[in-house]
């Protein structure tokens, strides 16, 4: 078995933000040149998520009204005594908060419409991704 | 470490459908021969998902209706510009987009209740769900 | 590869309780003597989740309070035809049912808040969570 680990950064521009990282974990996948097994890609920080979905930005507005409906960010929460973001806490949870991916000849395998996204819900500071890869 | 992949299909008759698929994942796993490890069940589209729970008609029609109460299916979406879908890849976050499956002494370890469910929520055309198993 | 697996046991002296369980995952972590792999921390029972997020009490009755306002528990389901807890069905699948944790170099990385917590939504009778760690 093997196992090889990487880290993606972000500091997005936006408090709240959708980004793209299809091709940094393909490209991680490929340098770990594993072929059969999982990666599991996870943030570090408990204020974001990784899932897997289509690369609409369209789409994207869509999650983040959904989430804002049903936990307002601006709405009264216990833990904004001590800090102002318990709903991008609680968001993570309902979104999903970590993706496991299946690669299967050396290539990820998410379907024709499956990308990887990272949905960061407290950004405009340094956060990290993990990416390890176990298999074979 | 061996590593073992197979697909289940479904085309069902509803675009909404909650499919068990237990049987179906336990022969997998059977054939695999892998005694020890996991087991991804996850669907290789955006717009549905895999879950555990209980084997009740009952709580599944529940499910179905706090998502759409959640994020009602007619609703506007800005993705529903270009498809028509919006709703399920919402709720295919909402409910828990993939299962990891425990393997222990060759058999899935769900506890008394727990079976594996596909759920549809864009049906009515072909889909597939890869089931991927790593262990020894 | 090496696989080895615990279990943990509860039995909350309320219906509905938020467990930190960091140490004892990090303890089975240490037995396991694996340096790289995955944890997989899943509940055995189909009314409870395992989440990882930050070891604030005041943030945990927030998640309640969001979770009772989305689908609250005495509400009319059709599962409570037959049983009483369809809520904590469905609280299991919207907070995110299992966690998957990275380890690096022997250890649970999970970032500086990230904590394990079992979440029990049906609880006062004994419950028990699985521990499965894979890797070398």
């Amino acid at each position: 078995m093997k196992s090889f680990t990487r880290y993606l950064e972000f500091n997005t521009s936006k408090r709240i933000e959708i980004v793209h990282i299809n091709p940094e974990v393909e490209k991680i996948v490929k340098e770990s040149k594993i072929k059969e097994g999982f990666a599991l890609v996870s943030s570090l920080h408990v204020t974001s998520a990784v899932i897997v979905n289509e690369n609409d930005p369209n789409l994207h507005s869509d999650f983040l009204a959904v989430l804002e409906r049903l936990a307002p960010f601006k709405a009264s929460y216990k833990h904004n005594v001590s800090d102002d973001n318990a709903a991008a806490h609680i968001w993570r949870h309902l979104l999903g908060n970590q993706a496991l991916l299946p690669i299967t000849n050396g290539k990820l395998e998410l379907g024709v419409w499956g990308q990887v996204f990272y949905c960061e819900f407290d950004g405009q500071r340094k956060k990290r991704v993990l990416v390890k890869v176990i298999g074979e």
